[in-house]
């Protein structure tokens, strides 16, 4: 083992990042200079996109104290590990494979007596076999009837990813063509939540997809159940109409309650399941295999930016590096994440389970506790939304929340229109670009109301166009990100020990198995 | 004027509840302890909603200093001042009316020369009126037809609330025969998003209400072009397709280019806007006048809940107080909103505008510095599906976090399936039990990986079902303790004038007339 696993503040590098000047980011972005950092502090990332810094509170001196960092903490060295087949899920005793679902990085990975890529291959071939014969009629309802719709049945990451990433294309697939069914997601065991989307769906026409790794998450199966009723109560046959995205060895894997089942493993975990069968099913039925491949291509084409060993070129190393200077250094709690983009009004939601169910942890990877704060909160909504609601707090504020603006030249329908001499698609990029100068600059105002103090740090993430190829991209760079971060922070980035506990309590309330306080609430909620 | 306007940190009661003893709430909420707590630690609300209270981190000693507190803040007294017309808005000199829009609280208010609950009165009996002629076909589109779907113009406060109210009750409108139209809100600027809602509506069969208190907002206006473009191409005339709400001063009042317009006023902050008619056009469309009106009546009932002056038995101002004593003596710096209820989905997006906007300020309401930290960051998403998502960080992150619970123990639509033993809504409810005692007691185990070590505060909200009328309690309680915080924290709630320097600047960028960093940012983005 040529790595070591050191916790954060250890290390020489980081004490020595601790103790750079400051840098006065309201100084720094003004006049030439700050037109200098736009066009200098800025890393090209896959398929055309590039991450900016210059609105960052890092000058070329933290620059080097985090490269310095990056070094020691062996960041590149790790992630080489991860995708050479370590078992970097301690806790779980795992490989973390998410990556090999979208390209090789590294040698074969053999496991389970299987080389894992090409598992994954062919998984995303049945799964393009399947969607190509439901797109063409060979594969058709009971009354010989094609499929016209998608519903995903699954919670958490069988959920936020493939929907996030479904709305993020949905548009640009109605534009370009590629819109074969429409898909919907039914997640919350809210009995509500399930009825709703089955009242609105053609269901006769619909294929389900069944999500569940081991095939035994309640929400899930109950879920099911509502959609096995809706089928019934139609004269239908439920295994007509649903197929189930499973592990090979859980229950729902060669059962003849389904048209056909793909297989994920233990080796992709729930929030990073989006590029393995988990987002493969519903993106291929909805927009072709081919957009899902595209997608695969621009992921792994990040990935492979990320295997860069020089953090200042390595765009998902740097801004990992930076966060954890924000955290752990100038003290940031949470970050928010503003995608000037409609299509990606969920993209935040999905970032905040990423993010915080990898490094929301208070022990290193040996179950050890730690002595520095780790993962911060997610949140973020799309602008320019967000400018009318929670922006004031940002700009006026006591806290300083660093921000991840991301943006595209282009809409992706195209439609638009000209008012007071500009695009709607003109105003919504002049809108990102001013208020990354209004945080980072402010502007005095001797009415201390309408004074902004500035020094309020954020990246913004620039493309051509929210495509495949660049929404995979997109989101392989923050799972890189989180993934540099957990090294980092010396977390287990890949388990979620901490959402045990409230399962097993509510297994007891409705066994009516309590006492004390949560039988009191139990009978408040007439359980 | 009887009531002092002091910063939190000149108090003697906040420095007495500063010295408290930090309670142990793990140890409190054990046993039968904890059972008394959840007993007694509840205050009523209206509309037969439950504040509980017991798994916060109090006790007696503690809730004695918050209601000395209260005292010393005089809250009851300014809430006073507030209803009774007193220029609270001190930065925009505005007297604050919303709860006014729900009923009569006090006094008469009398301004612009006209008593202002009359004129709200008024406008909802126009709308009224309105609504139902569209309702029964008196009022229909150029074909004779009747409209049956309305979409809403507007961002912020024009938009989120709205939504959230809309989504709230869209199901349960559905199962009481109560849905009249469906709603469809178009906000961003992004020309993808008003091109996407325009591609999935019934233009010609829609009415489309645009919402600007200053008919001058730019995005509003901007989409209500794209609206335009859309009817005249289908060959219909806007002008019988549209309708206004917005200030009797704007260009859009008495203009020949709407059906008709409906009045707000200064005295209603846009993200207080839900309950005047920039919610009640939209919502008396969607569900009838009647349906409003008795969200308005839930609204108003829990008005009147927060002029109890005994702070223990006021649950919005308790509410205020037990969040400013985890802001600014135990140190948290966010607060999550977590309705396990999927119409409540979007409610969070819009508590998150009400109080970030409200009070993310820096400076006290005499344009003063503050030398304490004023309102959390907000964030949410409904459970259980943030169970599978971010918990994993609030069980076992390094920073604690204050949880906003909300549940109910029926489901709207009220389709179930028993699976295990239980129903879909029995399970829902279990799971927002087992959490509130799962984050307040923790479970040890020798794996620091999967111990909780627990003391993480929470309140629920408990009702029976969400109804129009426990929804505008619901609303209402969230307004009326943010502005409690308000008053505590001596911030004017009310403005926002952090919103405005990224306007200005956006403006330049469109005019071309930048240079330095924004211009850089600008010719990166094509604008």
């Amino acid at each position: 083992m040529s790595v070591e696993w050191k916790n954060l503040d250890t290390l020489d590098s980081f004490k020595a990042l601790a103790k750079t000047a400051p840098v006065d980011l309201a100084a720094v972005m003004s006049g030439e200079n700050g037109a200098a950092r736009v066009k200098n502090y800025s890393v090209p990332m896959a398929e055309g996109l590039v991450y900016n810094y210059a609105a960052k509170a890092v000058d070329d001196d933290t620059l080097k104290a985090l490269a310095a960092l990056a070094k020691e903490a062996q960041l590149s060295e790790k992630f080489e590990e991860l995708y050479n087949g370590a078992v970097i899920n301690t806790g779980e005793k795992r490989l973390v494979l998410h990556q090999l679902c979208r390209g090789q990085l590294g040698q074969d990975v053999m496991a389970d007596g299987v080389n894992k890529r090409s598992f994954y291959v062919e998984q995303q071939r049945r799964i393009a076999a399947f969607a190509n014969k439901v797109h063409n009629g060979e594969i058709v309802n009971e009354n010989g009837e094609k499929f016209t719709s998608v519903v995903q049945i699954g919670i958490g990451g069988s959920d936020l990813g493939p929907r996030a990433l479904y709305l993020a294309l949905e548009n640009w697939a109605k534009t370009n063509g590629k819109l074969k069914m429409t898909a919907k997601f039914i997640s919350n065991v809210d009995p509500d939540d399930a009825a709703a989307v089955l009242s609105s769906t053609d269901v006769a026409h619909s294929i389900f997809i069944l999500v569940s790794k081991s095939g035994t998450t309640l929400e899930t199966l109950t879920n099911e159940s509502f959609v096995k009723d809706a089928l019934t109560k139609l004269g239908l046959n439920p295994a007509k109409h649903m197929i189930a995205v499973t592990s090979e060895t859980s229950p729902l894997a060669k059962n003849e309650g389904y048209l056909d089942a793909f297989y994920m493993d233990n080796y992709i975990g729930g929030r990073y399941s989006s590029s393995s069968a988990v987002g493969g099913a519903v993106l291929s039925l909805a927009f072709g295999p081919e957009v899902f491949a595209e997608f695969l291509d621009g992921a792994h084409a990040e990935d492979v930016a990320a295997t860069e060993t020089d953090p200042l070129k390595n765009p998902d190393m740097l801004d990992a590096l930076i966060g954890v200077y924000e955290r752990n250094v100038l003290g940031y709690e949470a970050t928010a994440v503003l995608p000037y983009s409609q299509a990606l009004s969920r993209f935040p939601a999905h970032l905040q389970q990423v993010d915080m169910e990898s490094n929301g942890k208070s022990v290193n990877r040996f179950g050890e506790p730690l002595d520095y704060v780790t993962g911060p909160i997610i949140f973020g909504e799309p602008g320019t939304n967000g400018q009318h609601s929670f922006y004031q707090l940002l700009h006026q504020g006591t806290n300083i929340v660093p921000l991840q603006f991301v943006g595209f030249r282009k809409s992706q329908i195209g439609t638009d229109v000209v008012i007071e001499g500009s695009t709607s698609q003109q105003k919504l990029c002049a809108n990102v670009a001013a208020q990354i100068v209004a945080f980072a600059c402010g502007k005095k105002d001797e009415n201390l109301n309408k004074n902004f103090r500035g020094g309020r740090p954020s990246s913004i993430i620039i493309g051509d166009q929210l495509t495949p190829a660049s929404l995979g991209a997109l989101l392989a760079h923050f799972e890189n990100k989180i993934m540099f971060q957990g090294f980092l922070w010396n977390v287990n980035s890949f388990d979620q020990e901490g959402v045990q506990l409230g399962k097993v309590l509510a297994k007891k309330v409705l066994a009516h198995s309590t006492d004390g306080a949560l039988k009191v609430y139990s009978d408040l909620l007439d359980i």
